[in-house]
């Protein structure tokens, strides 16, 4: 009878939370506890017998710990394979015993990288044994069960408890696919703290990693299934009020958190779609949400609203006259959280510790990613042309700024108009450059024609043919900024020169797909 | 004098390409090598001197070979710090040595699942002595140099001319980057082998891992730099002819690809910054191509063609007519190559063994990303409902089945008009639907307008008020295929039943972000 043999379960434990109920469990069914350090003074504080490592092994620990349970002893334990007969016999001549039970958490390096800059403490909480003894274990879940988490525990005791102190096959494999997610999370971890460290951006192999922080209620369509992954290192979104964000939520969040942090100013973004559809800055933040709204105030409709500022009274008041899905803002005061509670539905989302701090933007394809770097460029001040004749003053040279900064956010091609640091119409996602024109030039008519006079228009590149120029200043726009580089680009200045409209060159283009 | 210590190098490697080489320098600076197995075979056969790691631990190796290395002796070797006299004299005591250089590769998991299908023999491929030996010395590189590919053995070489023997501590630390890339790369595999099997869609953990192809001249403008990332598994895509590819090639085959995957049937589609300007299915390869181009003759220039058919003579005049960046075709036949080969830079991809097979779609940001389901939804003609007093007939049902699969790939909010089976107005990128419903009736007014008279619509949402029906029905389409679902879906209905419209609801939606 196999249940007659004596069993053993390994413990190493940085996380000591429910180890009594396990212990109390594996006690019930005779299976020995082997462990050392913190650990096993902890199961022994709490009353259970337990065998040393060293003593198991009858190899004491050295080198401050580095070499413990990297031992055959524990590896044969683990490894055997308990249906070959020569296996067994190789253990036996040995005197090594099975090792049934492997449950052992990671030295926390993610925690410690997160408090520490110390390199030496960094690298000292890189973990060799337990990943060692995780990786054997999941190899071997044929015969071994493998545990990482104390959230695992309740199902462990569950399994025990319906199999007569054993597990099911079907259990261990489950663990053993967990395991080594953790020991592949993990080891991302640690290269992706040596890729930073050493500057490397772009290393010979790649992880991206998270922990499932939820699954979604469903991904971009009812008929799909989403969710969402993030390190440990808190993201800085705190959700206030409000329904479970959905898939879409999230992709304009991050839309919205993207341009929001890019302003310079007090400033009001509103996302739909993932595109903004209306952006403003101003030194009042109430008018900063009012011209942000006013930019398309028919598309606002159940979109996002993202704020660098706290949301006081008035505010609130202006913006729950308008039906928003999600608002983000650094902090909301109380009397705007009463205003707020009138819509249930409504999200509210405290940026206040959001940092949007990463280089990396990834693009996803099948086997396939793309990796580039975070568009940083800004306008340099130094290095922009003017092209035209009339050059434009100081304060239409800080339009064209936002405006290009803003351009780079908007799918290309994009043509973004704005009158006084606030967009006034988006042309977005078009495969022709002249239809941003039109469908930009078409927004600011609609809302608000007087603004199109003396405005100023971004394009994201340059323009192939002097027509979306022509558009735009026929509309009422009289400062455009383009990276310039087309061959038509004489047209273009001769055009302007002529409608006596300033045009400024910036040398580079924001192509965002 | 620490160059007096007999030093020791341990390999154990796979791949043994370039052994020779490596050996004869290790041998000229007197470094003592260890090693096991094949690699032990092969370098006493290249006639050096190795000792066995059983001769060195003094424990033979069991279970088949899965204890091996496991064992304090080469781990303590690895792990001892150098600059510790207490360690160094626990060494001492124990009668170890200081390994200095580990020379590893893996099993090969990742060509075992590509090969067979066969658990064990996937599982006996899940290495666990090797990536403890790479994690020790990596974790380790303040004194050993870890090496885990053949191609850095000519770095390694280097290093021990410049230090005479030795290596530089910054080699060290680059060579520890590069093995922790690599084993979380390595268990990325097994986990997601494991996940795939278990039907685990969202783990607790998930990484998601490629190796480098190549880097890009840069990313998606010139001021960022890129790389693209795959795994072994090779992604089908062969290039034919022409310059490198950019990211934003990349970024448009992507799309590209993903659409022509789902067409049923011989079929174009054009692609110009990601988004579609073109898409025709027709029994006429050629007359497929002509109809995608006649969508948007303008946006194409300069896009990416994709096509599930082989290209031949007739075709490829047609298309060089054209300017184009890339053409990915189900092959080329020689006379079409000749009449590409005039243009220089055109680059074609033969796309023959190109699947697309992964359910994963990732969208990242920050540190955190969205995981979720392809949209493999295609619609049930069962299911469908057919809201208005006019029924479509077959022909306009099918037709009304492809615009709205080609919807599911346009950015929303997306309007796609059709004539037989070719998109003749395609609406993207919109925050409002009634813009995009402008946007694809203005295209087509544009290039095709006779084709308006008789042609079909399919909106990837519900329709929030009729104004964008209006539209459509005013440019002259007759059928229209939607989700339905909005609270004036009555409204919707009555106006095209007075317009003698036919409208089609799916009861589902395709949003695409």
């Amino acid at each position: 009878m196999k249940n007659k043999k004596i069993r053993y379960a390994l413990i190493s434990v940085s996380d000591k939370s429910n180890l009594e109920s396990l212990l109390y469990v594996l006690d019930k069914y005779k299976i020995n506890i082997i462990s050392s350090g913190g650990t096993f003074k902890k199961i022994k504080k709490l009353g259970y017998k337990c065998l040393e490592v060293s003593k198991f092994t009858k190899f004491k620990e050295m080198l401050d710990g580095r070499v413990k349970t990297l031992h055959p002893k524990v590896h044969a334990g683990i490894l055997s394979d308990r249906s070959k007969k020569r296996h067994q016999n190789e253990m036996k001549k040995q005197d090594f015993k099975n090792i049934d039970f492997i449950i052992v958490n990671f030295y926390p390096f993610e925690k410690t990288i997160l408090q520490s800059k110390k390199q030496k403490k960094i690298i000292e909480n890189i973990d060799i044994g337990g990943p060692t003894m995780v990786r054997a274990a999941a190899k071997n879940f044929k015969d071994v069960t493998i545990i990482t988490h104390s959230k695992d525990y309740g199902q462990l005791l569950k399994e025990l408890k319906k199999n007569n102190g054993k597990t099911s096959l079907e259990f261990r494999e489950n663990m053993a696919s967990k395991a080594f997610g953790l020991t592949a999370y993990y080891d991302s971890i640690i290269s992706n703290w040596f890729n930073k460290k050493l500057k490397i951006k772009f290393p010979d192999t790649k992880t991206i990693y998270g922990k499932k922080i939820e699954e979604l209620r469903y991904g971009e369509n009812p008929h799909q299934q989403g969710s969402i992954y993030g390190t440990a290192n808190e993201n800085g979104l705190k959700k206030i009020k409000g329904k479970p964000l959905s898939y879409n939520n999230y992709n304009d969040i991050f839309s919205g958190l993207e341009i929001l942090s890019s302003l310079k100013k007090t400033g009001t973004v509103i996302i739909k779609h993932a595109n903004p559809c209306g952006v403003s800055t101003n030194n009042s933040p109430i008018k900063s949400f009012e011209n942000s709204l006013n930019c398309d105030p028919i598309s606002a409709f159940g979109g996002i609203v993202a704020c660098n500022f706290k949301i006081k009274k008035n505010i609130a008041k202006k913006m729950s006259s308008v039906f928003f899905e999600v608002i983000l803002a650094k902090g909301i005061d109380k009397d705007a959280l009463k205003i707020f509670s009138a819509r249930k539905n409504l999200i509210l989302i405290d940026i206040s510790r959001f940092k949007n701090e990463t280089n990396d933007r990834i693009k996803y394809f099948g086997n396939s990613f793309l990796s580039q770097d975070r568009d940083y460029k800004v306008l340099d001040a130094k290095k922009i042309k003017f092209v035209t004749k009339l050059k434009p003053t100081k304060k239409e040279l800080k339009n064209a700024e936002f405006a290009f900064n803003i351009s780079k956010f908007v799918k290309s091609n994009s043509i973004v108009i704005t009158n006084n640091f606030s967009t006034i119409g988006i042309g977005a996602g078009q495969p022709s450059r002249i239809d941003s024109c039109k469908i930009a030039t078409q927004k600011a008519k609609k809302f608000q024609q007087k603004k199109l006079k003396s405005s100023v228009a971004a394009s994201d590149a340059f323009f192939p043919f002097p027509d979306g120029i022509r558009t735009l200043i026929k509309a009422g726009v009289k400062v455009i900024i383009q990276p310039g580089g087309s061959i038509r680009d004489n047209e273009a200045i001769k055009l302007a020169n002529k409608e006596k409209v300033k045009m400024i060159f910036t040398g580079y283009r924001h192509f965002n797909h």
